[in-house]
């Protein structure tokens, strides 16, 4: 038998091993630190089930929407609640598109029954929403009042763009993703540099997740933690102990972080120099 | 979508996975430490990587040599070198036979071509051999002298399992592996049991790993102290310790370890409570 290269797949579940193993990441599960319901098991359990969503993703079986709902009903299979859903909204388009180009692509040709059924999928998950959403997911009539606006998958990201970061990525070319992919790759250390660019993430943007959770003067005073790390003012460990100790965690921004991982593995940045 | 339940195979990768991720686990790569060349991302590598030949046995397509290799080459993928080649011993029946009985009746039919598959997927590891050992992997007449001898892999294991307690589990009707599932089921607590059926282990037996490494002393000498840690004269800690000052490594045992919990794991016991 010779010895086949990784498969796409496999550089999307490896890119989600990396995210949660690397330290150290300000408030974020991982190596050294729970949350009491969410484990690193948990997250490294979900890099195992949701295979076969990705492999379909890959063979170009299923549309956008159909695979985000079966990774994240696959994910739901421990008790760890959601760990990637944001993951998945970036990985399956970029695994479909073998990258952020044909990615591109592939979500505007996403049709309405794709946002049903993402809706659907989000309706499985723990992920906190807005109160102020109008497109309410515990609301039944959602799916009649995404048909009677004519509202593809494409449309509802563009509309969830300004207060949610994921979906910005969507309308921005992978914008976050394609940064972190180039600066993994000039940074030359392999999984050394995970946290590093995860900082630089932290600082660049405000994190919508934390946004949505606690208010975006929330969200902006860890970025400027994170910026003072950058600094050299606090530390690393500092700022992590502050994200800890007030529960706040950058989701979304390790959502990006994964989808950079994964354009950087494909790409043939090396983790284990 | 309904949602499967678990294959055999994703079974399999949770046990290596959860294994790895226990603490604290004296010696051992876990969440708290790496060894310098072998990381615990190598090992959460290895549990990815290896899920084709899981698939194929899962499946009954090849022989236990063949997917025994298979796996070892798939698992060479990345720079950590050897992290799995004793779990996979003891995976590859399992999952072929669906579980301990069916393993022993797999592991009586294999023949002298997988005898030849196996030292041949062991010259791809990293593993060291006891220098007394009179069939060196490194000899390239091996194959010549297993077929002369008329030695299957499953001849193999017997004339090794005196020195290696891996191969001792193809000999015993998997042992070590049985009481370590039923320790785990009976502990009822989920991923906390895993260290504290790992201490368990570490007392029963010494480690044959420890040995051949070490010698046959030193390997008393940990199994000792996991019996004073068992009977509260030292802490758990200080034996990881220990184990790390003297780079000991008890990695036989974390192979049986992987198969209690693989075993566990298809009989319903349940890891997230």
């Amino acid at each position: 038998m010779g010895v086949p290269p990784l498969t796409l797949t496999e550089q999307a579940q490896m890119a989600m091993m990396l995210e949660v193993c690397a330290v150290t990441k300000p408030g974020n599960v991982d190596r050294g630190h729970d949350y009491p319901d969410t484990w690193l098991e948990h997250f490294l359990a979900s890099s195992l089930f949701c295979r076969p969503a990705f492999e379909r993703a890959e063979q170009k079986k299923g549309t956008i929407g159909e695979l985000i709902r079966e990774a994240t009903l696959l994910t739901g299979r421990h008790r760890g609640g959601n760990t990637h859903f944001g993951a998945f909204i970036l990985l399956v388009p970029l695994i479909m598109g073998r990258g952020i180009e044909g990615a591109c692509q592939h979500i505007r040709e996403t049709t309405i029954e794709d946002a049903i059924l993402f809706y659907d999928a989000f309706a499985h998950t723990a992920v906190r929403v807005h109160d102020s959403d109008e497109l309410d997911i515990n609301d039944p009539a959602v799916a009649d009042k995404l048909r009677a606006r004519g509202m593809t998958l494409f449309d509802v990201m563009v509309h969830s763009a300004p207060m949610d970061m994921v979906a910005r990525e969507w309308t921005n070319s992978f914008h976050l993703t394609r940064k972190t992919a180039d600066l993994l790759k000039e940074d030359g250390r392999g999984r050394e540099a995970v946290s590093s660019v995860f900082l630089w993430l932290l600082a660049e943007e405000p994190d919508t997740f934390i946004a949505k959770k606690f208010g975006s003067e929330r969200a902006g005073r860890v970025r400027d933690q994170a910026i003072q790390v950058l600094a050299g003012q606090i530390s690393h460990t500092e700022f992590d102990e502050y994200c800890i100790r007030e529960s706040i965690n950058p989701g979304s921004l390790a959502d990006i972080m994964i989808a950079g991982l994964f354009v950087a593995l494909t790409e043939g940045w090396e983790w284990d120099l």
